[in-house]
């Protein structure tokens, strides 16, 4: 950040009065300009014993297995932003979904949450974001060719409590860069 | 947004190509400038029966009682935000902590993320934003001094929790503005 986007002054990095953080600082019109983590949003569509991926048919990851995840708009629930984002990215359609995992990205600030959802029908197809929408059942799933850790760490999760007969909500974190865990 | 925080130019709000939305789009640079949720991460802090609540020193709602809650910080998990925000507000520490509501605040665009955890010790006291920092049993509850509704909420589910005597983790939402409901 270099400018203020209220009044389009340069902006300084500095703790603000009463604060304990650096934060943007308009050097014109005061505005603080506050950064925060972003809300991604996703589903594990459920389809008997088998979840919906998506191929990616974008970067990052182009070429790589997801679940159908993305930024959380405003205002929209996270329930109804993963609902969106199946639609999005696989075309298909989810009943009542239920909370799953909320896993923490700190090294990219980033919180995801995932909701777990039956598909309603099996009318789904890659939207424009996916080269490739399928069902996978456990041990077909692609491990080396998951799209980011957080989705797969929400895979390892769902597998689990489904060996366990009880589904869980789980709280996890990642909290290293790529090749630094 | 009037400028772009990268390049000073000014901002159009439009649809990027590919993009369902309008965005602030820079007129000069190109630059998509994403609007999204913030998350605020507050604690439920326990002790025995009890637990603590701030009345806030700050606007808005100065003078309301409220848990210990405030915007996520970047690189931090929301556990460790609701912990930072409990030793801000209220000068305590807390044990470990469990998840037990995300409440979606669609009309203001925010996700809270409440945590249940013990207090440490009841060496509390009210930091910089608090007036006043007490323990509260159910019955002493100053429902309606209650600075905001997701806390309200957040406040029964946990009370209807430890009647039923099995603590859950509640999805909820707020979609409408104060006096709309």
């Amino acid at each position: 950040m270099n400018f203020c986007s209220q009044c389009g002054a340069r902006v300084s990095l500095r703790i603000p009065p009463g604060d304990t953080l650096p934060r943007h600082v308009c050097d014109a019109c005061g505005e603080i300009h506050y950064q925060n983590p972003k809300v991604v949003v996703g589903a594990i569509p459920e389809w008997e014993d088998r979840i919906l991926l998506c191929r990616r048919a974008i970067e990052p990851r182009h070429g790589k297995w997801t679940l159908p995840a993305g930024f959380m708009e405003n205002h929209e629930t996270t329930a109804v932003g993963a609902a969106r984002e199946t639609a999005e990215e696989a075309c298909a359609r989810l009943g009542k979904s239920e909370l799953f995992a909320l896993i923490d990205i700190t090294h990219i600030s980033q919180v995801h949450v995932f909701y777990r959802a039956p598909l309603l029908d099996l009318d789904f197809a890659p939207g424009t974001e996916s080269l490739e929408t399928r069902l996978f059942s456990e041990d077909e799933i692609p491990w080396d060719e998951i799209a980011f850790r957080s989705v797969a760490l929400c895979l390892r999760y769902y597998f689990a409590d489904r060996k366990s007969g009880r589904m869980g909500i789980h709280v996890g974190a990642i909290t290293t860069p790529p090749g630094h865990e």
